[in-house]
């Protein structure tokens, strides 16, 4: 079982998972992915992969069988487990807990090669619904504190395979900057009684120039303090703190930006490797009038290094008001 | 000039380098390093470079020319720069002031190809000495609030040049992990009365289980809560708050066990990628009785993340005790 350490000075916890754990000479260099055959994520290589934890297919279909069109299965290597109890204890001065969590991947498309922008309406919409479905699943387990959505695209932006996957880890801590950014949301609403995001939806619609796309419910913009060029976020324009309150709805308008919106950044970026992530509510705070679920989509286009790591300060070579224009105009 | 932006949501200060500023299809995915003769850091290619700051040298020497063994000069590709006003302003809801600092290099060695585990010992102490130099004449600059020093060895760690060099960068805001990590270490103190890196130096040595080297002033560890594979620390023994108070004698150790600890991750990881930086206590804060200077240095293995990005969460697949018993026996 991995380990969660804290860090005595800082507070910030880590994942130790040895499971995981290699050789020093087993590091390599690059991450590889398989060829399309050998696959674990392709259909008919179903038993590849550990037992499936939910799939949306054909009507009468066998489980780990062809005929789905989504799939969500757990992790083979995971950094948290569901299994176990959290037993938080001490070691000296340190504090750990047991790795309780769980770690899932959202298998996006039976397709090998199908990317978000070139998905049917109705495959984004299935992918956004099954991050809802396994958020509402997932939250009944009281140990559980968070959950994060994220996809890795491209072996420069972590993923180790390229069939078209998402990844959901579930924490039994809430993670610190997730914390960091609910906080400093309740210290707005505290100042301003109002939303900050609301109010950044506001201004950026108001003079458009970050603005990426846009439609009758989410808004695509370049923050203001972007921290990597062509960074972009997606946001209801309503006020929403809870992903999974989204609406069937909903889901068909933020599919369409998200396609075009990552669309946009490969005709700009040349298919760049990219991650992005959901920020939501932590689990036992739903509904907030502060806080104001988003994602946050990042193209790896610089690398992170010693000053980054050691200040927590981005130097980002691009202004968003330009990045904006660039992903604006391409169509 | 370059802006320094807040995120008005989280606080986190982003610098806007649009000076460095690149079409979007100039993001080459790859850093390269220019062929030796090219190289701007080498002997005989001053004029390739601004204009010294400081330099080691034979005595006679003109500026800007042969004849040094460590030459500081200012970055090329500033992304903060000395010249101007802070002038902090508001845009709407965002705040913002311009880009006022410093942005230096440390060109550690005419030799192209010495890394720190080849260099003379006196030749790793003239680096450490050219970091304290330094600090001590930007620290009376009042604008400036913190002095990182850093160092990014290999491609994959964000250098984009070979030749053997370390970075500073001076900022008009604390950063944001330090500040965290200066924070913490307060909230310790006054729990405990005593400094939390004593505590863990103590704790280190009693169990030895993590400690990768030590000397009579040094100690290199592999932190309980260590983010990246065989990340390891240096702290002094004694408690010391500020880097720039380091004695010559201190040096010696320092610079003997930098090159004991460099040396052995080149043995262990065959020379992987690295950065390293020095994390010290912020200008206006000295003598800080709660806080103690040190260095951590990250070997790059792995790929952050959309987890990583999203949580401020790291996923470590190699115990640090583990980490620590590979370093503590390669010789």
């Amino acid at each position: 079982m991995s380990e969660l350490r804290r860090d005595p000075i800082i507070g910030r916890w880590v994942i130790i998972s040895a499971e995981r754990g290699k050789r020093p000479s087993d590091f390599a260099r690059e991450a590889e992915t398989p060829p399309g055959k050998g696959c674990p994520f392709c259909p008919g290589n179903e038993k590849l992969t550990p037992p499936e934890i939910l799939a949306y297919g054909e009507p009468g279909r066998t489980r780990d069988s062809k005929g789905w069109w989504l799939r969500v299965i757990p992790n083979k290597y995971p950094a948290l487990a569901v299994e176990g109890s959290l037993s938080r204890q001490g070691e000296g001065m340190y504090d750990k807990m047991n790795g309780i969590g769980a770690h899932e991947v959202i298998i996006e498309t039976p397709d090998h090669s199908c990317e978000i922008p070139d998905m049917s309406d109705k495959q984004v919409e299935d992918v956004l619904w099954a991050y809802r479905d396994r958020i509402m699943d997932l939250k009944r387990d009281i140990r559980l504190e968070y959950i994060l959505i994220f996809k890795n695209r491209g072996a420069a932006a972590g993923a180790s395979l390229s069939h078209p996957h998402s990844q959901l880890i579930a924490t039994p801590v809430v993670p610190k900057r997730v914390r960091e950014e609910v906080n400093g949301a309740k210290n707005y609403y505290e100042y301003k009684e109002r939303c900050g995001y609301c109010d950044i939806i506001k201004q950026e619609l108001s003079t458009g120039q970050r603005v990426v796309a846009e439609n009758e419910n989410f808004i695509a913009v370049c923050p203001f303090a972007s921290r990597f060029p062509f960074e972009v976020w997606v946001l209801p324009k309503a006020h929403e703190s809870d992903f999974e309150d989204i609406q069937k709805y909903e889901t068909v308008n933020l599919a369409s930006l998200l396609k075009n919106v990552t669309g946009k950044m490969n005709r700009v970026l040349d298919t760049p490797p990219y991650n992005y992530l959901i920020h939501n509510s932590p689990l036992k705070e739903p509904r907030l009038p502060h806080y104001h679920w988003h994602i946050e989509i990042m193209p790896k286009l610089t690398r992170i290094a010693g000053f980054e790591w050691g200040s927590g300060f981005y130097i980002n070579p691009v202004s968003p008001e330009e990045a904006a224009q660039f992903l604006r105009e391409a169509d």
